[in-house]
């Protein structure tokens, strides 16, 4: 599939467009058009189709999208149609709430291992898999062939940890420590506090009653 | 202030401004161009103006901005300058990992207490806080005069327990089950899986040594 070119805001969107699809089929609706879709997304019918349009396009004039058909189409773009394995670096409450995490295993993300420093979780199992010393990481990615690694641990080990991944071959990495980590393979930094920081200057500035 | 008219993407972009701008005063840089800022931020010189002048403006013709100043005023616009009493409902992994979070208290995110459903967790505490059973949620968020609820509880129970402290007086929700709650006051919903479906998509469709 030709989608090295397509833009950083559609890539973005791709996994809102997948969560209100798997909503649409849960509650049995089979078809929908692109006015109702852009309806519940808050997006113009109009970016909606340019944005298909970058894969191919999967509607029909006058008929709309078939649900479960653009479900399907949408999954396989995300590559949720087959297994990344995955590691966290950190055996604390981050990595082991991840772990925990509702739906990632169903899509296809398939957290192997976990590693820390700390000999009081070393050996522990977590939801049945293994905590290893950090000492292993680089020889544990090698082995198993790890995709993804999953940063869960200080701020000032993260960019280390980074580099030893990389160094090992993962090909992706999901940042939770507070700073961004750099590097040559794709990155996805997590600050979890944008949110709360919007939350909160919109209660502090939003009139009771006002439209958001 | 006269802060209700300002777009949704300027509220957004402004925790990201407060999160350089802390970096920057950690290395102890005093003062920062506009140019300099929009090279680090990935934004151009000219939006960045045009985000300040939103809230007044902070900058000295020729001089850049201070950088102290500059991230104190963000603070205060996002009222990080004062204390936002927090409760958390769900005192699963998800819970418990948001009260070990680096750097919310810091910020003035109080979380004072926790609530569950489940008696092998009533009574206990995380951090100093009780977790207490959810009958007594509406009666805490009164008593306290709680600004933010925050759920990390089943996707199941998300609606009815964000309209429970609507009821009782909750300013804003902060929302990590997997389905997007409605309410009247501001909700931010947290879809963290979203970012690891991007990392997955790029990590497939990015060649090796391609520029991000």
């Amino acid at each position: 599939m030709k989608t090295n070119k397509v833009s950083e805001a559609v890539i973005r969107r791709l996994p809102r467009y997948y969560r209100y699809l798997v909503q649409l089929a849960q509650q049995g609706d089979e078809r929908i058009s692109s006015s109702e879709l852009s309806a519940i997304m808050g997006l113009n019918a109009s970016q909606i189709r340019q944005d298909f349009n970058c894969f191919g396009g999967f509607g029909q004039q006058g008929y709309g999208y078939h649900v479960k058909s653009l479900l399907r189409e949408i999954a396989a773009i995300l590559t949720l149609d087959h297994t990344h394995p995955a590691i966290i670096v950190g055996a604390g409450n981050i990595g082991q709430a991840l772990m925990y995490f509702e739906g990632f295993e169903k899509q296809g993300f398939d957290f192997r291992a976990l590693f820390d420093v700390n000999p009081e979780l070393v050996g522990k199992r977590i939801r049945g898999r293994e905590i290893f010393h950090v000492d292993r990481l680089e020889s544990y990615i090698r082995d198993n062939e790890i995709e993804i690694g999953v940063i869960a641990a200080r701020r000032s080990a993260a960019q280390a940890l980074a580099d030893r991944m990389v160094s090992a071959g993962i090909k992706g990495i999901w940042n939770f420590a507070p700073l961004d980590v750099q590097s040559s393979v794709p990155v996805e930094n997590v600050h979890l506090s944008d949110s709360l920081f919007v939350l909160a200057f919109k209660l502090s500035n939003m009139e009771a009653g006002e439209e958001q």
